[in-house]
Formats: C-alpha cells, structure tokens, sequence
C-alpha cells in the first residue's frame, strides 16, 4: 500500500512531503515529493500511557480487545491498560487475564495505584489504597505485563518497587516533597499537576520538581479541564514538548454522553463531557487522543514534529520501545493519518487499516 | 581617585579587569588590563525598590537620612522607601516630610498598600486596606515623589491608580486570576510569589502570569525564606535574570538581634533573624542586601553579569533611572565594591566613598 503525498511528521526527521510505502509491518519506503502541498499528514500512531476505559468499557472488566477497537478510531496505536486501587484478589485477577490477551496496540499495564497517597487519592477509593508490602510486591513480580507503576514515593515500603524489572517507575497520587522526589530517583510524574501536594513558594513539591528538574517526563491530561490552558503553556515552556507525555486518563464514561454512570464500584457523573465524582473530584478523562492533541497544539503553538514527540515517541522511549514512535523506512507501520485539524481519517498498525473514517 | 584592577560588572557590557577612574560625579575613565587576576568586583551599586526601614529605623518615622546612611554599608546606592497600609492623614504627613528631603540615594516613595487585598494582606493592618477613591487619588497626584505603587488590579476602582504619571505600577498583595492580571496590562509583580492567590493549575493566577508573560518583571525578596532556593531557581529559569528585580523588603527590625519589636503600630517577633506577627506571617525581608545577592548567586549560580542586572541596572530600567546601574564612561559613579565572596568593601555614590569596611 502507498500513501500518497502525506505530509510525514517524524519527532526526529521532521516535516516533509512524501509517499509512504507501507508493507505490513513495516514501513518499507519513504519517497520524498519536492513540493509543499499534500493530502493529508501522517503522524506516529498516537501511544497513550493511560487509559482506565472509554465509550462504557473497563480495563477493570478486562474489555482488552474492544477497548483496542475503539482506540483505533481515535489513532492510538499503543496504549497501557491502566487499573485503579483495588483489592489484590481483583488486581491479580485482572493480570491472569491479560496473561492470555495477545493485542496489537495493547501495550501492558499501568497500575496506577493502589500504593499511592491517601491525602492526594483523587477519585480513587481510599479504602483500597495502601502501603507497599513485600507480600504483594513479590506477587507483582510474577507480571511482566505491568510496563508502568504510579505511586507515592514518600510512602514507606516504596522502596520495594524499585525491586520490579523491566517497569517504569511513575510519581503520582504523592504528596512528595521536593526532596522527597529528589532522592526517588523517578524520571516521571503521572498525570502532571494533577493529584500532587500544591507547588508552594517555600515547599514546591513534586510540582515544582517536575518543572524544574530537566530529565523527569511529565504525563499530562491536556483535555483542557484536568489542566488550564496557561497552566499547559507554562508546564510545555519550562519543560519543552521532548519531556511532555500526552494521556488521556480516559475512563469508562470518556466518549459517553451526560448522565450518572458506575464502574469498578465507582459512581461517576458526567456533565458537559466532564466526569466527576458525586462529591466533586475530576473522575478522569475529559477527552479522547484527538481532542488532547487539538488543546495541546493550541494552548501552547507547539510544532507538528514536537507534537509526534508528545503524542507518542516521549512515551514509547520512556517505556523502552525502540523501534515506535517514529515514520522511518524499516519501523512498524504504526500510523495516523489526520486531516489538517488533527481529526483521524484512518489508523494503520502494523500496517493494516484498524480504522478508516467513511 | 583611581580604582585599580577591579573586575567591571556592568549588565551590558559584561565582565573585564580594569582600572575605573571616577571624578565625582562620573566615571571618566575605564582602562582595561590585559590580565585575569583582580583585587576586587566592581559592581553597580546595588539598588533595592523595596525598604521599609533597616536597623531599628522606619520610613515611616521619615528617618530617610539614618536609613541611607546604614544602606550605604550594604551596598545600596538606590532605594525606594516604602510605606505600609496606612490612614490617609498619616500618608500625607510622611510625603509632606518627603517633600523637603534631598538624599543622595533616595530615589523615592514606594507605596504598597493601601489599595491591596484584604486577603492577601499579610502583615499589613487590615483595618488601613482599602479600595482606591478619587479623593485619595487627587491627593496623591500631588506628590511627584512617588515613584512606585504596589496594589491589587483586581479590586474595584483599581483603575484610578493609571491616572497617577511617573508612577511604576505593581500588582502586590493581590488575589487577581490569570486573567484579571492580564488584563490590568501591568507589567510588574511586587515580592513575587509572596500574598499572591496561590499556583493552581486550574488557575494560575498572578504567580502563573508572572512566570509565562515574558514583559512582567518580577520583584523577588531572595532572602530564602520569604521563598525556598527550588522556587527561586524556577523563577531564573523560566524567566532569566533580566526580569528579577532583587529586594530586601528590609523593615526596621531587619538587622536587629531576636526579640520583641514594634514599629508603625505593628508588633514584630525576630527570631533566628526573621520577622514576623505574632500570628505567625512573614512580616518583611530578613536579610540585608548582599546576603540577598549571594542567596540569589547559591540558588541559580547566576552569572555576575546577571547579578548586576537584577541587583541594579533592572530597577532602574523599570523606574526609568536612565543612567543607572551600569559602570561606563560617563555615568554617574554609583559603585560597589566586593571582595569575591560578595562581602561589601566599599560604597561610592555619585564618586563619592559613603562607607568603606574598616
């Protein structure tokens, strides 16, 4: 298959026009067309770190395969299945059944939780979060499906993550210190601002720490209600688009419409597409990849290369996949092609069609 | 009288060894050393916006002539006397005062407050907050020697205070939004970040403006307590030395030993050198000017350079002092002079020595 006079948009190559020659799964040739004009733009398959669930489906419930389907739609090509402070019965559950689902775009797990601070919970239930125990740690070890952990690494016992092979180590849901985030080591906060002890001018926390910090990656919900749009523009000029990973955070009830709904014991009431919880708290994501793409091109003017960084290549080095993230001839043809206002006209993974708008 | 091989800082021109020639009132001669080696840093003399009094002695007692004398010691060849909330007979007896004194380095009255709010008030007295009127306006249109007005843009009237000519404007004390900051069109921040409404990245307010929008100076009390070194180096980075204009916020216990203070009717308790109320607010700067310098120097390894800008040439720039804080053939020899660790050796103002270290 060619895709013909795109506009290739590669975090490291750059801009430029050509014909894409895919052959699954690879991208097998790049032609390069010496003229500016072109049909569409072709962009790295959008990689988000963290999806609970969308259009009514759960990762809690284990909808894997239908929640892949409906992510094509919205040009995800890889994403982290991510759960909620639960019960360890239902935790590990929920890991024997991803031991048997073989996905395309399904990248793993991200446990966010449940070893994450009581006094920054968010919408998690409180009863189920909880100090880290050699117990549960060594249980977790038998998962190399988990790619991505968040938690709080102030809490005694944290200690005991870092033991995990092959899992990137996430702050998030903390009430860290500066200096408590200082001597984690971490190179990563979830969902930045969001969830963490307030920057304050004479404690500035993990807040201040992500902004200051050059070599920590910051996970950012840039659905324009998580996080305001100056806040954004001041977190992408500190920082640059290169330590900027976009997610969604998107959970069962993103993509549904108005009403009250229930997952994982949950309730959650959606209002003009904003979930919340009945006392108030931001339940998870506003928006589907597409729609935090658009707010996050238009908050801060970032560049289409430096928006591949943050919509996919940031997170797929941070996770230690090599080959994605780029449009290079000899990598899986994982690819989005979107018209010029970044709405999905087709989803290549691997180099078949998953997804083609009619 | 000559100074010989002393290493030049000017904002401008940069850093070089050289012998400085001053002939009151200027500097008539620079003759640059092919060499590396100094006797000492020759600095613009340092030039503070914000000085409520130092060494038992207030503004507004109108002790101006004993406060200069003792600025002369730390360095300061420039300083804005500033005003507390304060009822209006009171004000206008303290510029009546004004109007008759000529001080070398007295550049000015620095009204913070009254027109702040309430709940950003600090350890200003609440009872003397209050929201700009006409006639206090009027009055105070005639007082030339107000150079500078620390208010809150967001309250009622605020906009009274644009019709006050020659007059630096500054939001201090303020709970303004993003917003209501943006459009008040200031282009300064008074102590930033302190008696702001906090960072919240759901509304950044002031502390948000005065990070991203590139044209707001921002006032910086580096005294590491009034705000912690992570936060001031956040500050530098995002914004560079050329937008942090560094002040003491000294106040007449600034200097003194611990105890039980009083001045303008407000109690001050000082311990291991910082003021504060009895309810326990900061109640101004604890430290003296180099010390502010120096903490400046450990927190962001600025360059001297850089120094010079923010401890001088930036707060003449935004006052509109035209030929001050630079050292250059020509303008007036305000200098100081520091051995390399930043300790005051000597003050010139206008050519003249003011204090010299025994």
């Amino acid at each position: 298959m060619t895709l013909e006079r795109v506009l290739v948009v590669d975090p490291i190559d750059g801009e430029y026009v050509a014909d894409l020659e895919v052959d699954p799964p690879y991208v097998v040739g790049i032609k390069k067309r010496g003229i500016s004009s072109f049909l569409a733009i072709a962009m790295p398959g959008f990689v988000d770190p963290h999806v609970h669930g969308c259009f009514g489906l759960s990762v809690m419930d284990g909808e894997f395969s239908r929640i892949e389907e409906r992510l094509y739609s919205c040009g995800v090509t890889g994403f982290l299945a991510t759960t909620i402070s639960s019960p360890m019965d239902e935790l590990v559950g929920l890991l024997e059944k991803v031991k048997g689902y073989r996905g395309l775009s399904f990248l793993g797990i991200h446990l966010e939780g449940p070893y994450i601070s009581k006094e920054r919970a968010g919408a998690h239930p409180r009863e189920f979060v909880r100090k880290p125990s050699e117990e549960e740690i060594e249980i977790l070890k038998k998962y190399p499906e988990i790619k991505l952990v968040t938690f709080a690494p102030e809490q005694e016992g944290s200690h005991l993550l870092f033991d995990l092979r092959g899992v990137t180590l996430s702050a998030g849901h903390s009430n860290a210190t500066f200096s408590d985030f200082l001597h984690s080591g971490l190179k990563r906060i979830t969902h930045f601002p969001n969830a963490l002890r307030p920057l304050h001018h004479r404690e500035v926390g993990a807040v201040g720490a992500g902004l200051l910090l050059e070599d920590v990656n910051l996970e950012l919900i840039c659905d324009g209600v998580h996080v305001c749009g100056e806040m954004v523009k001041l977190i992408y000029k500190m920082k640059g688009a290169h330590r900027i990973v976009l997610a969604t955070d998107a959970i069962p009830t993103t993509g549904l419409k108005d009403g009250r709904h229930s997952f994982a014991g949950v309730t959650v009431l959606v209002e003009e597409g904003i979930s919340r919880t009945p006392e108030g708290n931001l339940a998870g994501g506003a928006c589907l990849f597409p729609e935090v793409l658009k707010k996050f091109e238009k908050f801060t003017g970032a560049t289409l290369r430096e928006l591949a960084a943050a919509s996919s290549y940031n997170a797929c080095r941070e996770l230690g996949l090599k080959d994605m993230g780029r449009i290079k001839e000899g990598t899986p043809a994982d690819v989005v092609i979107l018209d010029e206002d970044f709405n999905v006209k087709m989803t290549l993974k691997n180099g078949l069609i998953m997804y083609k708008k009619l």
